[in-house]
This record gives C-alpha cells, structure tokens and sequence, in this order.
C-alpha cells in the first residue's frame, strides 16, 4: 500500500502506476454553512437548504448536494490524495452515493488503481481507472467514483 | 416531446414519466471567475485556474472543472429542466465530459427518460434513469449525465 505522504511518490506519472495500486487522500470536514452555499447556487432543493425542510425527507436531515460531496472528493484527489505530475484530468465514470453527507462529517478517501489500459495512437499515454472510495468519520461509504484518468509517461 | 415550460407537467410524479420522454433545460453562461473560485475551493489544477498555465495544456486554454460543469447540469435540472415535484434525488449514475467547458460557453441540458425500474419493496417508488447531454453554443456535448433517481408516486 502507498500513502500520498511518501515523499519518493510525491509527483507520479503512468511510469509508476499499477494495478492494486493504492492511495490515500488527507480529511476534509463538510461544513454546514458551505453546504447550503453549495447548495443554493448549484443545487437548490430544500433538502439541501434548510433544516426544517430536510427533517421530512428522504435524508432525515440536512444534506449536502451529492455534487458538493463529488467536488470536495475531487479536491481531496488533487491536494494529494492522487498525486499526479500532470494533474488529476477526467474523462468521465461512475459515480454512487450509497449514504448523504451531513454537517460536520469528516471525510476522505480511499483509492485504488483498478486498470490501465494504453492508449493504440498515442503509446505515451494510457487511461488509468481509480476506485475511490470516500468514508465519513464512521467509516461509512458516502461516495464511490471509478474515474477514468487521462496519465502520461514521464517526459524523456 | 415535453417541454419543461409546459405548465401542465410543471410539477411531475412517477405517474407521470415514461420512457422516451424528453425534456429541455434552460440556459447557463460559464463565467471566467466563477469557473476560477470553483476550482481555486475544489479542483486547483492550473488549467483550471491559470490562462497562461492552460494554454500548454492538454484543454489548450482555461478549462472548468468538470465538477463545475456537472454542478451546473444538476442547477439545470433542479431549475425546470426535470420538473420533479419531489425534488431531483440522485443515486448515482455514470458521467462523461467528451469535450471541455471554456469561459462564456452556453450551456443547456436535453434530458430522455431511458428506464423506469419499480421498486420490489416500496411499490410507490421507482428508480428512473435519465440520460442527460449539456450542449454548448455550437451543440457539442461537452457533459453527458445518465442518473439513477429516486422518484415518488403522486401521493394518494
């Protein structure tokens, strides 16, 4: 297993991936005040806005926009959770949020290279898929992306 | 073909969807400095957050987050673009960007409903699959959504 906080791993490129590959990210503690933020400009649902309205739902309280969870996901990927020389860049995948992520949950996440696959017209490139997993402070799964990266080869 | 502007299918149940139905978004213009604060709090990756930097980069110029772009596709949805009474409550589902979002894009989402899977347990409730594509000025899809959701039968 490899932690994001080895230094000889700090800058990756495809040269230094492989399949079971695993990583990582540092925490991130969802805040109230930045969830309805969130909430309000990109996803205005009660039950992401206001307490009372989030008792009666689904969540049983106020939760945060699953895309607010898959961007702070995101945001633990690339300060340090994935640490590519080239930068965590996404051509698409699978996304799933088995459980809501409430104020206060502290997050991070857990990935594993799952496959690589070369490029057939540019050999310097490959499509490396990650599986991550990002547990709250009960070790629950809140989100789980498998994510289709773009990685080159260290530049000669 | 229904549109979101109809006003007889403003508010929708699951009696109310079937496959093949289509419907149309409104509009979202990506500005510069809101693609730069998305991706300074949750994605700080120099094409994201540098003109100069991303110009050698492999989007060739200022790029938003992909999380940004999916952010906006969920506002598109929440905002008449999937009139659901109940609120737009997504599972999961898989995404693609087949091409990048760049500053002053306008962007819109054309949604279809694909399946509608009954629950065995909570026969008032169905997992609806919506397969959604974000278009830009020039109708390239630069997002493609297909989303799991929770929806409710209209309550007696």
């Amino acid at each position: 297993m490899t932690s994001n906080s080895h230094p000889a791993v700090a800058q990756m490129y495809l040269d230094d991936l492989y399949v079971g590959q695993r990583f990582t990210s540092g925490s991130y503690q969802m805040e109230e005040a930045d969830m309805v933020r969130f909430a309000a400009e990109f996803d205005p649902q009660p039950f992401h806005l206001d307490r009372r309205a989030a008792e009666t739902s689904v969540f049983r309280g106020l939760a945060a926009s699953g895309w607010h969870t898959a961007a702070v996901a995101m945001r633990l990927l690339v300060t340090g959770g994935l640490p590519l020389a080239e930068g965590v860049i996404g051509l698409g995948g699978e996304i799933a949020w088995p459980k809501p992520t409430y104020p206060g949950d502290v997050l991070h996440l857990e990935s594993e290279v799952a496959a690589i696959t070369p490029s057939r017209s540019k050999p310097d490139r490959a499509v490396v898929t990650v599986r991550g997993t990002m547990l709250n402070q009960d070790q629950e799964a809140v989100y789980i992306l498998t994510a289709k990266l773009l990685v080159s080869r260290r530049p000669a």
